[in-house]
């Protein structure tokens, strides 16, 4: 019998076995070649494995230690190889007592969010200046529309956990006081585009580190 | 002083108000309206509240007392309208011991998945037949890439959670068995196109409800 | 010759006529219907003219006696039929000596600038909180990626001109101004979601007509 | 037996049906709702049949008595419901022998074509103005980049029957000398911006039925 | 007379000539660079020829003296260069009497199919378990949505001959046995994850070759 | 106090700085690394400056002492490297008293014109072969659906300048006279798949250096 089936099986394999070789379902990122605009290039097929697939760095809280008592970890495609090309990526936000995600934006992605543990007070702008506010508990869930301004605040005595996920491999991450504050843009011109007062400018580039 | 911040801020606002009137940074569903291949018609944007962008479903434990011993709950744009239109969407899994997520694909979107209680067997099959199998843990990240077979399986003694994002307001989910036994489809088409035996398919109908 | 000559035409248009009745190279958008993700619904093409292509708004400075000495004029999807579902949008701005377009984003669209009249001073920062300013004269070109913040001042002693063109019918505009200080958002949540000082949250809350 | 089956069966069900009520893998075109720029809105999907992702206007030749001795059959959204929203279509041509189907453009898609009967000589134009051309055979494919000027003649001494794919459910098709001479565009506007001589532009116009 | 035109010439094409220098209508593969989640990188246009645009390999029945009794050829942008980045692809499909492409999916397309000889029963599942299943005659034309499960089986006496195109230009081929049963993943977990009988498993299993 | 805070900056930077060291905002073209269908591979961003994405060329006046009396200069990601990547791009055109850009299509993206000096007549042709005819003045804005057949041509008594935008770094540039006229296409290949008369497509090669 097994000497029938050998070669039912090897005349079934023929079918397909010669067009499906370079089958390309993924494009697990190859770190040491070229980067395009739609991701980087892609490892070899044969040498990818399912480690490419999974990433453990979400699992570790993030140290909140720190002025915003708060701590961001990302799975994104410079870090977990697997998401390159599939237009998808998360993170992990760990908030202590008074912690808080400060106004940022993802200039190219939407986000979800998923509160894990303790309660948010999370919100968001719309280019029309319309606030979308709300306290967000274990469960709860809530969208970011791409590009918009958002901030997420631990509202609650306890420590929070949430998860996001976005449309994007690489959905970017624009922190607002960073933007204006830590690097060396000249504080007269953070003043003419912000209206900020030049005091209050100078008062966060020395607390962030910017210079100018 | 008022009186002097009154004007201006009148100077100001006349800028940009006439042109950003309808400035559209989401599209939260209106299922009342036509749907189209982009999704759902968007409804009145003075009429969208944060209630759109934020939904509770999630936080309630599906029902596991079934044949797989697992739930699935999804917040798709047809529960929730707010992630219409932004290519993005989440769901949670739940499992009891022994509870299996069966083979399934969901067949315009790829999907990451994040653990938050128990342990879980998981895997892939791509296009070259290779099998991504992995076991993960509480925190552990895997990527499924879109369209491809896969399974997420409680490998552990306690009940299993965990959710998945989605880069899709509607990623679809066609699920192998219900595909293959829970409709009409005759038997023998079954058969021939799937070289199941009769019996087996026959046995699996009955379970499912299938018939012909 | 005449008499050959009809029929000939009548053979050749028989042709693709019936199959070509409802081609559609544009969606000129039609204020009246529902909108979708994608934009507007189509007008009846057969009700289409060359007027829904052609926009005659930014030929008009726009005014610039107001608190920023600058005016944004625009020419998209909502404005402007013609670009609905066509992926493109434009438009002017006018600064008069000193004016600026404070700090903004484009949360759907990348943009490219021309200077027709004056000297500008414009700047984007990039995630990785790098500063591009750069000095611009007439004729130059300063292309801004999708959802960074950026501003234009104008650095000349003179009034300035430039257009811009996105790649988005309808790109969005979120002013940081705006977002932070002209609406109800309370004092205390912009002040933790952004480290500002209170009192100078207030200052612009009251030049902007923001409350809370 | 039977007996154990059913409550398995309805615990089993229970799972998923609640949220899979509305998901959406297709978008059969409603002919009667509004269109968007992505195309027509969807029909209830309770009443697709298969039918509509069936079509059989393919299968009849064209009636190639006419001047281009050749017929384009088309099987686009605007006939074939099924296929709106996929970014798929497709075409048959019929060429009698000395037929050609002329210089056009399809604006929004490639094409690729199989010979099935017969022998053509096919080209295309590169905006480098390179010309590919060759003569293909039953069972040759070609592909045409999309947008780019091209044509198809019978090469041989009998029919020749090909058919076209495209990525898109509605390509559009531009023939180059019915968008030049078959509308009212006054002469010396074709003549100024084609080169072309008034007297060849007045006598292809004679043969179209163009004006002007 | 020609030495007046060849000034002429001359200064018409200075007019475009430096920018137009590396426009690219087209992307043909160069398998030996790297490959991104787009596709493989462009070979280099001045060695392109209209033969990267042609593919033979279609024109020849597969053999389909196998255990299904038919074959499929693909002309996928690993085979065909020409298609790489353009959005389409197709392939030939030969049928013996009796003969079938078992249960499948396109993971990254949808696909049109074009009846050229004999008579199909094909059919797809939906998500919603909804089963479109029909007779195909020659010249009939069915659309499968993306990443949907379907099948195609020779409903005639004779041999059957069919062309299916695709919205992409590698669009992924997974078959359900080949999924299931080609491959090292164990029994049990093919069992829990499917709900078929081990016996039923090893069985497949031993005709496709699969271990464990 | 100082002292204080350097600690807190460091702490603060902690957070997100290892995440986002390779964050991708952009991809700068390089010139000397592989190009594939999404654009050219991505320059280091650690040796991108601000002059990457400022352009100069589109500042200075075409020569338009050639035989259509106009000049077209873009700023393509061949050219201007900044929008490699960002679905983008602009020209100039200047035209002198009679001159004329002809008819020709962009493969890959629409355009939006604005006219800064001079009158112009401006039109396109769609697929339904109907003619969308206007005359621009300054300030006028005109947008041209993807892929039709569109001409401007001066029509005033002055030189006038016009730019326009396009939604790709490179939209490609078919001219419909260098198509037809300007390569070795045979003549009676051009006159059989265009109808013009053999000596009126052989003046035309003459002029425009075509031969065959």
């Amino acid at each position: 019998m097994k000497n029938m089936i050998i070669p039912i099986f090897f005349l079934f394999s023929l079918l397909f076995s010669s067009s499906l070789g370079s089958i390309q379902d993924f494009c697990v990122a190859d770190y040491s070649a070229p980067q395009g605009p739609a991701g980087y290039s892609c490892k070899d097929p044969a040498k990818v494995t399912v480690d490419n697939f999974v990433y453990s760095g979400l699992g570790v809280p993030g140290n909140t230690t720190n002025i915003i008592k708060a701590a961001v970890t990302t799975a994104f495609d410079n870090q977990f190889p697997g998401v390159n090309g599939l237009g998808i990526s998360l993170a992990r936000a760990d908030l202590a007592a008074c912690g808080v995600i400060p106004f940022h934006t993802h200039p190219g992605a939407s986000e979800v969010l998923i509160v894990i543990e303790g309660t948010l007070c999370a919100g968001f702008v719309s280019s029309a200046n319309n606030v979308y506010l709300k306290s967000l508990n274990k469960g709860d869930v809530m969208v970011f529309p791409q590009g918009l301004l958002h901030f997420q605040l631990n509202a609650g005595n306890t420590s929070a956990l949430f998860f996001v996920g976005f449309n994007s491999p690489n959905p970017g991450l624009q922190l607002l006081d960073f933007a204006l504050f830590k690097n060396d843009l000249p504080t007269e011109l953070v003043a003419a585009a912000s209206f900020l007062s030049p005091a209050e400018i100078k008062r966060l580039k020395a607390v962030l580190g910017g210079t100018g």
